[in-house]
């Protein structure tokens, strides 16, 4: 039954659907992918494996209450679905510990802004979400970036090391947990051997963006490090599990302290469709597991399929893989384009790594068909 | 006809209003005037006069280009109604000349995190929009505030002193036109004097907020001098005229170097819901004109009775507007609250004005009944 409410969500709900049909946009509009101009229509045909998307979109129950959430569109200071005091209670915080922002994005740059002035310093692996690094050239500090271990794993003891070392000039730590692009986690006991190593007053970053489609026991949220007292900032957003990419919703959890001292860094500009939208998808857990088990479904189908044609797949956590190609990655995704096939960007340094997506089952097959056009002899490891 | 569309807007639209009835929130909320908890139904039934609110809400055709945009609920760049370029194109500038803003206050604090560090100083009146001064503090950088005239308009000659004569530490001059809490203008000819009295690189921010309110044919946007090269950024919202307070949207339009520099302050997190609303808002002009044309009937309506009784209002060339009380104005805004009218926080140091928005004609009628309650006898120039 659940599974059937996933599936049929084509646009979103009963409410939106009776709009879809309406034209209301130009033409064509600027598309971030290449800069060009695409119509809508092309957008709306490409197969979207490329932004770790969830092709699902909000649940019914989140799309109803954005749309009640339209009875406040013309106030301030309104009725929001007590969006604060519900993420508080999904993790046993006070309110007081709780920063809402226009996405996990805005948390990240958040952080950035409250602890990273010229010369400071964020120490974290590379390839990671990359929008930290970039904030920090942004505001003139620096990015110790730390190569990742051959399987790809964060390497816990360089990041230790990179701390300590530079102790007085590091703003904070950066950890994306699973890690993007890779879907690599880092195990609960070496979150605990970081934090036990590095100076207790070293803020550490923790991006849970794709915390929901874990499944490895030995992975753990670091939320009950905040609740411990540790300087430990934890990034959730509604983007991934909940499908309100476009809406704009995320969080921090920290102690009192670390967001007093982020709070004066946020717009505190959050929409009421996204408060509204947030308040129900925090309870939305049934919608949740329906969408993971869908989601790890059609990513182990995909790893089998181009295993089995001879190309090596890094486990993944998330809703996202990486495939290695033995060649650049670069003209490949180029080939996809052509086939209105949208995959992940180049992530330097793992230039021969290509990051895929789960979209739906329909567009998991349009990934198959293109990749067995593009890759006609199979793999680097294929017997052919 | 297009009186009537106002006027049927309860809840907003067709669309929403289904849902009007579905109880998805808790019994309360947090409510940020008095930082009590209020019921929904309290709250909906309060006359809403204290935040410069449009209580028409966004019109059915914003209505249904918001709920197409939950069509892109879950992705990340979409099409987006080409919102962008619609703002250029309706201010005549190039894209590169605008910056989108999480509601205009965004915008502000953008320029605030751009043009502002410890010690350097904002150039402005008081009482006009604090959250500019607020922000400054927030930095460690200073405010000099500048006192209005006898008649509450904005002293140039005083704006052009103190930024003349502390140039170096200037980072910008803030100018709310029409003033928020006075509803007073600044003539073209002065913002021209300002302009020519000044150094050409310190950046003056126009905030023209209410812009879309004002009769006064001596008023102008500041957009020509954009065109014309100066260091000006004119910030504009949707949360006025277009009644999309909540759904946070703004932008800024400014010369390329200054968009250059500002766009990496801002968080680039705008939902989908506003930027298709507010692509379809802009072309809205009839149902502008209309909601202007209600809510300076009521305006005049209202100032006319209350100088009936004999107090003095600043004539407003916007949403709302001050009288005089001849009293202390705290005790008089807990009067109303008893009576479930909210109206305008005090604003010092004027404080024995009372600020009061429009709202809707039955809002306007119960403010009235209120404020003969709590005057039995009339203002400082009653006759009786």
């Amino acid at each position: 039954m659940i599974k059937s409410t996933v599936s049929r969500r084509g646009f979103f709900g009963g409410v939106a659907a009776a709009l879809a049909t309406v034209g209301l946009g130009p033409k064509s509009f600027l598309f971030a992918q290449g800069r060009r101009r695409v119509t809508e229509a092309e957008y709306d045909g490409f197969a979207k494996l490329s932004s770790n998307e969830n092709p699902y979109g909000p649940s019914d129950a989140v799309m109803e209450a954005m749309n009640y959430g339209f009875k406040y569109a013309n106030r301030y200071g309104y009725p929001d679905g007590d969006i604060l005091q519900k993420i508080a209670d999904h993790h046993g915080v006070e309110t007081d510990n709780v920063l809402l922002g226009a996405g996990s994005g805005e948390i990240l740059k958040i952080v950035g802004a409250t602890f990273l002035q010229i010369r400071k310093k964020v120490v974290g692996v590379e390839p990671s979400y990359g929008s930290v690094y970039r904030h920090a050239s942004g505001v003139k500090a620096d990015s110790i970036k730390l190569a990742l271990l051959p399987d790809y794993r964060q390497d816990i003891p360089a990041m230790i090391d990179a701390t300590q070392k530079n102790y007085r000039d590091v703003g904070f730590v950066y950890m994306c947990n699973p890690n993007n692009p890779t879907g690599v986690i880092v195990p609960k006991r070496e979150i605990d051997q970081l934090l036990d190593a590095i100076p207790e007053d070293v803020p550490v970053l923790m991006d849970e963006a794709y915390h929901h489609f874990v499944t490895d026991p030995q992975y753990a949220s670091a939320v009950p490090h905040v609740l411990a007292g540790r300087q430990v900032i934890v990034a959730r957003t509604f983007s991934k599990i909940s499908g309100m990419a476009a809406i704009r919703l995320g969080y921090a959890i920290a102690p009192k302290n670390l967001i007093d001292q982020m709070r004066p860094m946020g717009t505190g500009s959050i929409s009421a469709i996204a408060k509204w939208g947030g308040a129900t998808a925090l309870g939305d857990t049934a919608e949740q597991e329906e969408v993971k088990r869908i989601t790890l479904e059609l990513r182990g189908k995909t790893t089998a399929a181009l295993t089995q044609l001879g190309f090596d797949c890094i486990p993944s956590e998330t809703n996202f893989f990486m495939v290695h190609l033995g060649r650049e990655v670069r003209p490949v995704i180029d080939e996809f384009r052509k086939r209105n096939v949208l995959v992940g960007r180049p992530f330097p340094p793992m230039l021969q790594h290509l990051r895929v997506s789960i979209g739906t089952a329909e567009e998991m097959e349009r990934f198959m068909t293109a990749w067995k056009e593009i890759f006609p002899n199979g793999g680097p490891k294929a017997s052919g």
